[in-house]
């Protein structure tokens, strides 16, 4: 059960490896064993060799048999959620509440895709039955359905240690599609990452499957990432994590010499438009709930409303005095990385120098005992400034949000026209606010892969509706979602076969519909036999 | 109704162009009037700019009202089918009834597209009701549907000048989901282009949509295509031709600073599996049948069978021997172009002279008068030979095609792990073979998107459950078709609505159901309201 440090090639263990790195934990710096062993080239290339001779029996597992396989993966966790927490808490400062949660949200996704691999409808069967009469050709018999891609690589991400990480969203939707998986582990938790690896593991030997199905690689720098983006036999890849990186790893994958599928969900600062009649009737609880959502996991989540514009005005003074106090009286946040840490100290000294940007109030300073942890901070500037400098629009991960006042139904428009993509955008107002400001619906349709009405977009629910993703910048392919059931089409391509005889269809496709699932049948939803 | 030789911008015509191009008869080589004209830089972005304008109303019609568009533009097509057949036979060199029959083809699918606006389910409506009493969090309300992405722009092909042209496929599917089309006319049917825009942009003015819905652009080189897909207001591209064009427009698409998704259909030779017991029972019958195919339209199809993998022996004697009859009496056939003239020769050239390959039949030589005809060539090669030299894979445009003979079930199975992506693969069995060759089946679902059984590829059924897509080199996404109604996907998005009012919601989501459509409502198939 104890983490060994050493990559899961299949069932063997990484060993020949010469870099080494080690978690940290980040609230004292320092170091935690084991250390852990980079994986060589060889290594490697041997995961996907694996796992493409794995997809080879695993594509042709029935719904219910990778059903079982993700119910087993969500069991194995379950027996060892208390050294996952502790371990996690160790390497992440995360608490541990949050982090049972996580665990209990991420094995709740893995059994609703198991839901759905149990019902079946998901795999989108189409008959169009043949007619040998039509005129001038006869009708051929053509019947299709979605079927898994090949070998697909996960990229774990640094702020969801378990929901968007080994076990996370990407590799249950690429298991459930009928993928292998070959994660690469995030550096800052390895510890993590092996537990859950190793429960992953254990499931496929359990379920009888071949090796190949899962590998966990582990590597301290970009090297082992951009081997397996760019390795012929790897068919797919899901990533969570910075613009810079994912951009990096996209522009790889559609280079390749064969481009492959690359879903990166990057960076986002997720709009708020608080209207008016919103502002005056609750101004201060609406602060109360901004602040608990933007200080949220220190405010490292991807949804985190980083640009919040409301009227300037007598109206807003009780929402802008409640955000104040709040922040003013918040404790130093612990971050989860270094590399985060200087990067929010670092965009902080930029906000602080920019012409029109104030700081209108901050949290307890860090403490000399935790190095990376952050002071909250509340930023504002005007509509025209924001608009004048597109940086402001950035992601800047930690707790810190920007308010920006506008005076103007048009300027709020104005705003929204001009905004990127984002994963969502909030909308705070009465009914009336709505009637009085549809066009901002409509605008922020084009924006953002989720609109919110009075919520706030931190808490994203794992259910078949969810769109977790948007336009560029926000991921890097706006057509998909990596949260919910849908996400499964992400790694996953329709196939038709034509004229083929009952005895050689899928059981998703044959004449009596065995399976029982919703097909589409001459252009009508059929759940019935032909 | 006469081609004026000007790019459509909306409403306006181009008029600043310097650059001037002719279409030509390609069974003589003269050229045709009038005389056409490029557009400016300023004019395609003008296109650009409208398009998006026209984009924020277009994109709230009803489906009824989109679906009232579609028809429009069949019916006046349909006005006009007789100076277009006439046109694009002057143009292409296809003979009439198959233009009439592409043109019906066409007008079939815009109206397919209308049924299935109308019936309204394809927006892929899902609901996820709220729990307010759900622990430890209460559940939102999270519904979400398929909206459109934005300005398209289409790049017509040279080989279709109707289905896969300006109101052909991917102008159905994009108009379809609710996003305005920028069509690229080809340069070898500019005459046939300007007549079928014509009755697009009546039916935009007849159904009083904003001009920008629709303009159509005239260019001999690539410049105009560059500046399209690289225009930061274009939201997606549709491409179907050459693998080269259609890589370096696919790198110009993932290369943006907003990167934007870009189908492009591009070759494939799409490989024929001639199993023994096939072979035994009808070998001639196969062989008047491929040469139908091989030949149909001078070769010059995407699904093109253009690798025959044929069981050496006796048993494949009379297959043989009725093949090479066919092709030995065959005419000459014009091309579409002098380009492919010219690279059908080249081929021909490079195949005569490599070992290994065998010209075994010859179709009549090209005739003084017809520049750009070919001659129709039957070569043959073994399963060795094809498999050391990948080039043989590749599409050789035109009348001709490739037979392989094999000499055991393993190397046929070899053969076929080692194709690239290719559209279709087809395979001619009794259900004894595919029980013998079950494995067969198997490999091929990863490397095509149609799998056929005892017919031929060419003739692309227009329907709900076609794939007409694969594996890259075959298209450059393999996750979608150009053909039947699936390809309304390529041009839209998941949209998430969390907690929305009612009345905010779009009438798709709303709880009453006005529109009767089929929803996933907490994860089950329903049509009624909730």
């Amino acid at each position: 059960m104890a983490a060994t440090g050493r990559s899961f090639i299949g069932f063997r263990e990484g060993a020949n490896g010469n870099t080494t790195f080690r978690a940290y934990n980040p609230t004292t710096g320092e170091a935690l064993d084991p250390e852990f062993q980079a994986a060589t080239p060889e290594e490697v290339d041997l995961a996907a060799r694996l796992a493409a001779e794995a997809f080879v029996s695993f594509r042709e597992l029935s719904g219910a048999a990778k059903a079982e396989f993700l119910n087993s993966i969500a069991r194995n966790i379950e027996a060892v959620v208390e050294p996952l927490v502790e371990r996690a808490h160790l390497e992440t400062a995360l608490s541990k509440p949050r982090l049972q949660a996580e665990t209990a949200r991420t094995c709740n996704q893995l059994r609703l895709f198991a839901e759905v691999l149990q019902e079946g409808s998901w795999v989108n069967a189409r008959i169009d039955r043949a007619d040998p009469n039509r005129k001038p050709l006869p009708k051929p018999d053509i019947r299709s359905m979605w079927r898994p891609l090949g070998p697909v690589v996960v990229f774990s991400a640094s702020n969801f240690p378990l929901a968007f990480s080994v076990a996370g969203g990407d590799t249950a939707s690429a298991f459930a599609a009928g993928n292998p998986v070959i994660v690469k582990a995030h550096s800052a938790h390895p510890g993590t990452s092996q537990i859950v690896g190793e429960a992953v593991r254990a499931a496929v030997r359990a379920r009888g499957l071949h090796e190949g199905v899962f590998s966990l690689i582990f590597g301290a720098g970009t090297s082992v990432g951009t081997q397996l983006v760019q390795h012929p036999l790897i068919k797919a890849g899901g990533f969570t994590g910075s613009t810079g990186a994912g951009r990096s790893l996209m522009n790889l994958a559609a280079a390749r010499p064969e481009p492959i599928p690359f879903y990166g969900e990057l960076g986002s600062t997720n709009p708020v438009f608080l209207l008016p009649g919103a502002m005056q009737a609750r101004g201060a609880k609406i602060a109360e709930d901004l602040y608990g959502s933007f200080t949220l996991g220190a405010g490292q989540f991807c949804t985190k409303p980083g640009l919040i514009f409301f009227s300037e005005g007598k109206t807003s003074e009780p929402f802008l005095g409640e955000l104040k106090s709040k922040v003013a009286q918040a404790p130093e946040f612990a971050l989860l990385t270094k590399g985060i840490s200087g990067d929010y100290d670092k965009e902080a000294r930029n906000r602080k120098q920019r012409r029109g940007l104030n700081v209108i109030a901050e949290g307890a300073q860090r403490s000399a005992t935790n190095p990376y942890s952050a002071s909250a901070a509340l930023y504002e500037t005007e509509v025209s400034s924001f608009l004048a400098e597109p940086e402001l629009s950035g992601e800047h991960f930690g707790p810190s949000t920007l308010l920006i006042r506008y005076t103007s139904k048009q300027q709020i428009l104005e705003a929204a026209r001009n905004l990127e993509g984002h994963l969502t955008a909030t909308i705070h107002g009465t009914e009336e606010d709505l009637r009085e400001f549809s066009e901002l619906i409509s605008i922020l349709e084009n924006k953002v892969g989720r609109i919110l009405f009075n919520g706030f977009p931190t808490g994203v629910e794992v259910c078949h509706a969810m769109v977790h993703g948007g336009p560029y910048p926000a991921s890097t392919d706006g057509r998909t979602t990596s949260v919910g059931t849908q996400a499964i089409y992400r790694f996953a391509r329709p196939v038709c076969y034509q004229n083929l005889p009952d005895s050689a269809l899928p059981a998703e496709l044959k004449n009596a519909n065995p399976l029982g699932i919703w097909r589409l049948v001459d252009g009508k939803m059929a759940q019935e036999g032909r």
